[in-house]
């Protein structure tokens, strides 16, 4: 068999560690040939590729980033492709294309299958928020990183009595923020699933200060908003020189506490570290799996799925399930933080 | 409700986690009151506790151990607290005895809920070998501890051309060989699932020799051992003072591979390390998990029960589910390391 | 010999270490008694303070703040302070007091020597400005922190083919940006020391685009700042509320390249992560040498001292010497970075 | 120019940072050309080499082992190059060699320089042992593992009321011990400098548990020795089958120990763990100065010398004073760590 592999949208840790397993799995068990496409989706409508043997993804297991490069591509030049798809297959000799990526690879895989070409999909977003899969790969890495920052924060919280608000990923789903805060033992967590009051927060804070513990940390995803009127600053704002100036929302939260506490509120924005580097030993083993999986699955003719943890097991699930609903962090999971939302 | 908390067994990170989670969910939840029995069964029976609120459990999720204490309780005297199970709960005032370890403190469990005693169980082991549960908490720190271990022996391997045999936990299971095994891209794996025979790994290293690759890592659980007659060594010997001497697995591979390929080949044993510390960011939320919903199942009389996780969920099992039989690695999961085996 | 231990001003890893190897030394080695005051200097003026003994200090050596907490004193308050010196030393019938703290107290600490308080300071800061010693604790913490950052964002921005921005800490001086952005392998470094320009940093981008390394990781120190005018965007600006908000340098720095090159520049800022948490082993050395011999220092009377690090000895070195100025990053040092300064 | 390098001896995280740092500023700061050769002096004498330019080392800085590869010489090859000297630089048309390695490869450098090659020399080993620079790269990744290990040991010592052994490396000087102990908290240290008794280990323990500290850490040096006639197990035996068998220090402690405390003691032997992977911040800073250095004093013409760290400054020593004593760990830093020696 001969299998294209391309990762495409934003970084995620374990992308090499897919990419080694379907090279591994492809050659050792399989005795498939397997090229590569760089810059995801690009390197495909522009014929640029690279074989990919055991030498080409040896030491890359537990390396951050992907060795393929990956690249947002427009919507029209995704139909192009789906226009083509059976061309595309023909001209580069493939029999089955692995697109590594997360909702919106998905999206454009399953446009491509439908157009006929032999497709297997593997989910990746650090969000955990893609439905059909209990995790994907990537995430735990996000959680360990954000969870290590929150720890070093919390000392320095509790011996300098300050209040932090710890803004991390998660545009619509909250899972790195729940996860991270219960990890580091966030006093507050804000997600989108939920919007927050920040009077909730500030009556935490002054009943914890009360009663002696004179420092809180709020863990907030970037996508978690306030209800509606309950909080000063707008998201963008324009500044004295006519530009807008965005300003995220664990900076404004933490303006709005200290305005309400008159007392100083730090905010740290992890941003892009919890998305490179080392993966985690959990995260490599699923993407390795997933990999694995997604090999099989070429071999048994399983197109139109993509590879998806089921308790302990790899399953392979319908692309369509996987896309049309984002896995949001469910009510009984915020329950079990014990944490104020 | 007056719950009871006790930890019991070896080592496993997260179990302080637990016992912040049952305090915070029995205090703040339930207006319960907690009482933590010290050094496992045995302050049970000989009256050793102390109350605990939120300031006992303050600053202990991320750190390894256990404040309570363990020790091993001969099996004669777990009788005798069988014999006066409703007793015991009188004396302390408990209406539920929640006691968190391994198969040993869950079939201790088990006989005290027969006895009469209200019991619900908290499941623990970094061996990841109990059924009924798809992960117990303190197996992803091992896992990740062994993980970063391999991580910097490869390099070493790799650079000063070297064979190495990494000995990590795993006395009935082979799980934690298994996934860090795969994490950390060993060469071969040898679980206690599938007798191991030298000559393939020996094969192995000659076929990575051959092809230039004059490295390789060999990841050995310390209760895997060889198909009969296959090595020279056996386990314990006696020395030159008439003194049994016990070498493990991993020393005795690496000597019968340094003897076969004509190589030094280092034995790594990790010991200990992997059983201590702070727990990962996973386990940290296992473990709280786990520990609030041992609180809820204690309130809704779900006695006789030990939490598991099932894919994405918490769910009550019966003690009796998890002990009779202990979780082994399957076959297709070793399929899918591709390593030799 | 009573000793007063205090830690004054901003968190810095080791604090706790320098805490314990006092309570240590000053009980262990000379049969001392040591009380802690609260709060830094507040403390100290309010009478608040507590014994410290060695279960005091069980188990501090790696956590990160500290125990004694800190405070920040205004400059009145401390002239106070500094009036009734000999009193104060009375009150507590303390023989010598061991402030920890930065630049500011330091200069605290000699004003008190000078009004007759027999004071042994030791040196504190992250940022590692204070003349007069090699080395500071909790320097090397923070390198850390930022150099971990700087891998993991190095392979996001390689395979994402990104421009990264990461701002450290270093308001005065630019140790911390030039020894992670050397140990980080940063493409360009910006310290206070020295002015830069924007046009150097687009040129040396743009010819690692020419050369297909498409990314690039810029480290630069809060206090670094551009040669005056080649810069659009100001420090502070006035939003449309009429609020003042304070730009970090950082931040206009990646607009600025974003809007030079036409490509996405993406800040990073580390913030307050650097100077929380577990401190690194050479941090918990040093600042367990300072304790011992801050100690050694005060049996020995060489009041109006502080410890200080020369090679790989610790010396007593006046106070005098340690805040006249600030120890800035010399140009060797740049040249041996080979990035672009 | 034309600089040749190599890297011999064991394996020492920063290796890479050193040969990177080298090709950087040869390249860029001097138009130099730069060949590696492959696996220590053996490629210099078999003619192994290959050119190394920008590509040739991105991405190397934070790899740990050699990309060049290291081997051990036998002692005659030596000679056979020193003999050949002058010729080997032509043959190879190199201006200068810059071996980096441990006490047996500057002995060799130095025979080089003796015998007419031109020579700078760049000292490692992880044990801190070299004399003439304060501190080698290496020795913090080392001591930061193992102090890793101590933290995670201790933890479980605590809450299991173990006695634990922690041999670490450290064959002839026991800085590793020294300084992973102390930032560790190791109660006992046990170095090659200063022969122990164990009946003094026996006291600290006994006094620990007399007041209720129920556990003890250990941390010992694989070339620390008890003075004569103080421990019942020699160090290798005649097993049954008439094999010698080497049973480390770590090892005999902890059976002396349990022995002679009537309590468990586990030895835990941390191995080559300690010179693999990812070096710290610190050593890729340090090692990346040395490599700048060493090639600023091959165009200086400071052949016959060696970069040394003094102070804040990399400075360059001649090779015979690094090779002559073996930097030892004097007395007053042993009594600096509040253990028992």
């Amino acid at each position: 068999m001969r299998i294209g592999v391309l990762t495409a949208g934003g970084d995620c840790p374990g992308l090499n560690a897919v990419i080694r397993s379907v090279v591994h799995r492809g050659l050792t068990g399989h005795g498939d040939e397997i090229i590569g496409f760089e810059d995801g989706f690009k390197g495909l409508l522009e014929g640029r590729y690279r074989p990919l043997d055991l030498n080409a993804v040896s030491g890359i297991l537990a390396r951050g980033g992907t060795i393929l490069g990956s690249a947002r591509l427009e919507r029209a030049r995704l139909h192009e492709a789906a226009d083509n798809a059976e061309e595309l297959c023909q001209t580069y000799g493939i029999d089955v294309l692995i697109p590594i990526g997360g909702e919106g690879t998905l999206t454009a895989a399953r446009m491509l299958a439908d157009a006929g070409m032999p497709v297997v999909g593997v989910p990746k977003t650090i969000d955990n928020d893609i439905s059909a899969t209990d995790r994907t790969f990537g995430f735990d890495t996000a959680v360990t990183v954000a969870t290590e920052a929150i720890d070093r924060l919390k000392t320095t919280a509790e011996s300098h009595q300050r209040v932090m608000v710890v803004e991390v990923m998660g545009r619509h789903a909250g899972w790195i923020a729940l996860e991270s805060g219960m990890a580091g033992g966030a006093h507050g967590i804000c997600i989108p699933e939920r919007p927050f009051d920040p009077a909730d927060l500030v009556a935490m804070i002054e009943e914890r200060f009360a009663r002696g513990k004179k420092f809180a940390v709020i863990c907030v995803a970037e996508g978690a908003h306030p209800i509606q009127g309950s909080m000063a600053y707008g998201y963008g704002e324009i500044d004295a020189y006519g530009h807008e100036r965005f300003m995220g929302i664990g900076t404004r939260l933490a303006e709005e506490l200290a305005n309400r506490l008159g007392k100083e509120a730090r905010p740290v924005i992890l941003g892009h570290v919890q998305r490179g580097g080392v993966p985690t030993a959990y995260d490599r083993v699923l993407a390795t799996r997933f990999g694995w999986h997604a090999v099989e699955a070429a071999h048994e003719g399983a197109f139109g799925h993509m590879t998806g943890l089921r308790g302990t097991s790899i399953e392979m699930v319908p692309l369509k399930d996987a896309i049309t609903e984002l896995k949001r962090v469910p009510e009984d999971r915020i329950r079990e933080a014990e944490s104020v939302f």
